[in-house]
């Protein structure tokens, strides 16, 4: 059995590497991810949520990851089509090297703005 | 000397208990902070930041934390007075016992419709 940072670097190398459905292999069915919009429930609604992202990242640079014999705790900044600059953070829970759980920060700030830019409306 | 783990608790539990000039002694004077709206440099540009930010704070959790011989990595949730559920993550690098960076995460979006909210702006 693969420890818990293992498992969080697989799934992180996998979707920061645009090939989702490997990242897909490393999440429980029953994954819970509260996000800053709200909670996601269940690996379909997880790969609606995080899917997209995965496909307009450009590039990323891992900060920061640790763990212990149940969790991982992940930093990494990310250079998107939308926004330059977009770092986040990811704190998840592992069980039988799947990821039950994750937490993730990151400012939807500039996410807005661009979404309003690309709409023509100013903010 | 403290670790960096050591240094960086220390400072949470100081600004999370409301006492920012105990938090301000973990800090090195020439500090930067990276924050969601931009860089910040030096000690009384960080207290100045952080500091309001420690007075809106109504209660905190800290939901992970790690360390290394050099930095620290924690996430964290708060219930402030404009936002409950406002999560945020940090990783501290330190230096002889100091915070000299600081990278910070969190979502500004409620905040922002918090600020509009009160002042009538519909969102």
């Amino acid at each position: 059995m693969t420890d818990p940072l293992t498992t969080a670097l697989a799934y992180h190398e996998a979707w920061t590497g645009h090939d989702f459905d490997r990242a897909m292999t490393h999440i429980a069915d029953d994954v819970v991810c509260d996000a800053p919009a709200g909670r996601i429930e269940g690996a379909e609604a997880f790969r609606a949520f995080m899917g997209p992202f995965s496909r307009i990242l450009v590039s990323s640079t891992l900060l920061a990851a640790f763990g212990d014999e149940r969790t991982a705790l992940l930093m990494y900044d990310t250079d998107t089509v939308p926004v330059r600059n977009a770092p986040a953070s990811e704190f998840l829970t592992v069980r039988d090297g799947l990821i039950t759980h994750l937490r993730i920060i990151f400012d939807r700030t500039p996410f807005d703005a661009a979404r309003l830019a690309a709409q023509g409306i100013p903010t």
